[in-house]
């Protein structure tokens, strides 16, 4: 089934914009959980022992959100940071969510071309453990791209490609003024342009973007720019974006876009006491709660 | 030891400003190999099989290479392809490497921010099987590459930042017209500026650049633009650079640049009789003549 589809069907079926983080850091994981696998704070942990705490922890938290968010993110630098017995725990993570029923985007940003951006489409979008969609770069231009595509078109799959991002930086290139209009401006016109050929039942494109919380009137212009496209929002909570800055990000149904928070919810137990679970679940419900008053 | 140093002195002791890039193809390995291993050309293949078929492969290469070019550049793209078991032959293929004394140069072009650039940097530059140098892709502006700039100073390691890439669609942004200059020789501008708190006793930085061997104007330019910095010249051979356009590239000294050939070496058996170990130390001999009558 067509990718934006379904994740706009499983925004509707949760009542939820929002999609969890899935960034597990070793030193920021419950006190129980660290103890049962002896990862010490002081030292990276072992390799294997991370990997299982990890893969506890996702669990853990996938049976907390499956069916209460639209869908999960797992940034893979966290598991990639691990080697392979991390990369293998980004891989059982995306089977047990999508076993759970829960859309996965799988954080990646990559960005290169020919048969290299097919060899990656090939992994992170088919075989042994696909993510429902994955993250691009546009930097190297539409060669990057063009291999993704097929698997939006035909395969079910989607891509949500960097267009303005979250961070500080972002506007070292990102805001260049490029014949009168900011570069991100451009990648957005050629998203739109690669979407078009990928769009679902719902009016909806797989070929997404990813725009910021932390630039709320970029939000809105390129809302209008990439009218089919779901956007795909960082910066929400820990990083200061609000649900009113959102809001622009917003078609007037309060779809066409998901809501990413990892710390703010993965995290949500530290330094408080008692279950670390509760703290989980409440934030989720926040978070719904929040963004729901302005859909 | 820093990065630029011995890169340098890898030239020198080697006579040679190649890098092989160990990109391997299933379908496009030795046929003996493949019988070996049952990777039947018609499906994808088990990836263990796939896994272990490569590093046999790969090892073979690196045997035949060490001592004779200056670096080798694993394609990360081509072994995610096959998940976990395939990054795990990635990392045991940058041991080997190592091992032989050949620097490293993963090419996974990351590009993200904050801990999550943190967690790439020290999943590719330091724990098991670290690698000498990677290459970063630009987008996100300086957040991008600040945190892989300490390892760059103080932990003997290297970056290549997308500068100018090899393919067609490199024009869609990179090209684009800020301030009068192409978008490329801004983000040239920054990677100099990055570069200069990692500039070793040779007077080249550990902050390197990737330009493509397919627009050699473009080189020239970026050579002069970015002086302290290596850059890793790909798209010589199967992508249509020549060493006379790689030319342009290089410093008065005849080195400052790094020459990537990965089909035109591994896979330089393909159609010919005989061992295909012959051909492919061949093709390494083709290419250091090739490129040391222009320096």
């Amino acid at each position: 089934m067509h990718f934006a589809d379904r994740l706009l069907d499983a925004i509707d079926r949760t009542n939820s914009i929002a999609v969890v983080g899935l960034d597990p850091r070793a030193q920021q994981l419950p006190e129980a959980l660290r103890s049962k696998y002896k990862v010490d704070l002081e030292v990276p942990g072992d390799p294997a022992a991370v990997a299982a705490m990890f893969l506890e922890f996702n669990k853990a938290i996938l049976d907390l959100v499956a069916g209460k968010v639209a869908g999960v993110k797992p940034q893979v630098a966290f598991y990639e940071q691990y080697g392979w017995q991390g990369y293998k725990c980004y891989q059982e993570t995306i089977r047990y969510a999508r076993e759970k029923g829960l859309p996965v985007i799988g954080d990646v940003k990559r960005g290169d071309i020919a048969t290299t951006a097919e060899a990656y489409a090939a992994g992170h979008l088919a075989g042994d453990a696909p993510a429902d969609a994955v993250t691009l770069n546009p930097y190297m231009g539409s060669d990057a791209i063009d291999p993704f595509l097929n698997a939006c078109e035909h395969g079910g799959r989607g891509i949500f490609v960097l267009v303005k991002t979250s961070n500080k930086s972002s506007v070292d290139f990102q805001d260049q003024t490029v014949q009168g209009e900011p570069l991100y401006e451009r990648v957005a016109t050629m998203v739109s342009q690669w979407g078009r050929r990928c769009i679902g039942k719902r009016g909806y494109s797989s070929v997404g973007a990813v725009v910021g919380a932390t630039f709320p009137e970029e939000l809105g212009a390129l809302r209008r720019r990439m009218p089919e496209s779901i956007l795909l929002i960082p910066g929400y909570g820990a990083q200061g974006g609000t649900a009113a800055a959102i809001k622009p990000g917003l078609d007037k149904d309060g779809t066409g876009a998901v809501v990413n928070s990892s710390r703010g919810i993965i995290g949500a137990f530290s330094g408080k006491p008692g279950d670390w679970r509760e703290h989980v679940a409440a934030a989720v419900e926040a978070m719904n709660k929040d963004l729901n008053a302005v859909r």
